[in-house]
């Protein structure tokens, strides 16, 4: 049985496949920002606190048209979608009864004018969007190199946390397709990525521009960093005041509240 | 009138240039290191904290030769000395003024046998030093990029502080040159330049593995980092906490008393 918040406001308890929105093992999952719900498989993966961070990095203008590249179950186009009330999002995803969810979860909040999602390699991104077709371009993508000893690489986890279908590579040359001239690139990845990252972007022409070390505490190493990269951008970066999550008793920090609060996200 | 402290201990007041180991503007500065005096112009410029930083920094062996890269007056090899009891350091150093006053404070403090100081261009550091000759190479280079507006380009604090002489390409080939496979390089730099440190540095094989930023308060962002790159190191960077310098009220951190403690420098 799943908890939904109907579009009114009010709850409603639904059983498994009783609505048409829902199938097997999914659920509808109440994002609490602005109404908006979620379908979630919690057997494949649900969004992370990582998805809340680069949503809140990501800068808009009001006519943005913004691309996520790797959109999962649509989680980053729904909190932009939120919080810039004009911009329009396009979701790429690979997976297609990924994409299918991510689909689902647009037409449910009645967002299909403003999100639309391709289902697609992003190797393949010529072929999907026009060149300088995106103001902004989002990615949470997978944080793990590719080994080849993985097992169940046709399995979604694997696929949604390690560079099985999509590299820092491909990102980049993705990214740089899709934005205009000046256009900005945010991105979430682990510090241990981090040369990788400077200089596959350099490479592409994507020049970092902004960081952010991400850490638990104030005394922990970093273990996530929100990149901000321009296409043909100058060589400058200036370093954001490390975003840390936790006080010292476990509570979450000022900072953090702020981001959940601005996105309108209950934390508990 | 300068305050010496000498060998055996004591302190000593002397006169200009009553000895003959200081030149006119110049003065002997008491290291509290182990005895050891360093010779400084105030005129042009003292050592500061990211010597000592960076120092601290460095991992050596035993036996380790270290090569420092833009030694100026010779505060990091002193430093070193005093840190690892049996490594040999060789300081070069482009300006001969400067290089002379270095050893001469290598001969105050009778650490010829240990402390090489060569005047000369890294530019030409292939006639200066072996190949594969350093098993540790240490810099704190210039942290401003060149500008041809820049007036007095032969001024000492110019040259220090600008990439005048020294640019971080030219720095990258003299330490891959004088590295044997698999030696370190340890570097102190400031955050802005950081995705053209780590460009660099993979260019020319030296992979950054160990990054450390360092910020003035808990809440403050990094104003100073440190870089240890491998020479045909493999891609995987580890982030060290950031190195915070002060606590709210303007005192030192445990991290920096420790830090100061372990060279035996007294902070005040």
């Amino acid at each position: 049985m799943t908890r939904t918040r109907l579009r009114d406001g009010s709850l409603s308890y639904r059983e498994g496949n009783e609505v048409e929105w829902i199938k097997s093992h999914e659920r509808i999952d109440d994002l609490q920002v602005k109404g908006l719900g979620i379908i979630q498989n919690p057997k494949w993966f649900c969004f992370g606190i990582d998805a809340v961070l680069v949503s809140h990095f990501v800068e808009a203008k009001k006519e943005s048209h913004i691309v996520d590249l790797g959109t999962g179950t649509g989680i980053i186009p729904l909190l932009l979608s939120a919080r810039f009330e004009s911009v329009r999002v396009t979701g790429l995803e690979i997976q297609a009864e990924v994409a299918d969810m991510a689909w689902r979860s647009v037409m449910y909040n009645q967002l299909q004018d403003r999100i639309k999602i391709h289902q697609g390699d992003i190797k393949n991104i010529k072929a999907l969007l026009k060149a300088e077709c995106a103001d902004v371009v989002v990615s949470n993508p997978p944080y793990f190199k590719h080994k080849s000893g993985i097992l169940n690489q046709t399995d979604y986890k694997t696929i949604s946390r390690h560079e099985v279908l999509m590299s820092l590579e491909d990102l980049m040359v993705a990214a740089y397709h899709c934005l205009k001239p000046g256009g900005a690139f945010y991105i979430i990845h682990r510090p241990d990525r981090m040369v990788d990252l400077v200089w596959t972007a350099r490479l592409h022409r994507l020049e970092p521009k902004k960081m952010q070390l991400i850490q638990a505490y104030y005394d922990s190493k970093p273990n996530l960093m929100l990149v901000k990269c321009v296409k043909f951008g100058n060589p400058e970066l200036t370093f954001e005041k490390p975003l840390v999550v936790y006080e010292k008793d476990g509570s979450y920090t000022q900072a953090i509240k702020t981001i959940y609060q601005e996105a309108q996200i209950t934390v508990f």
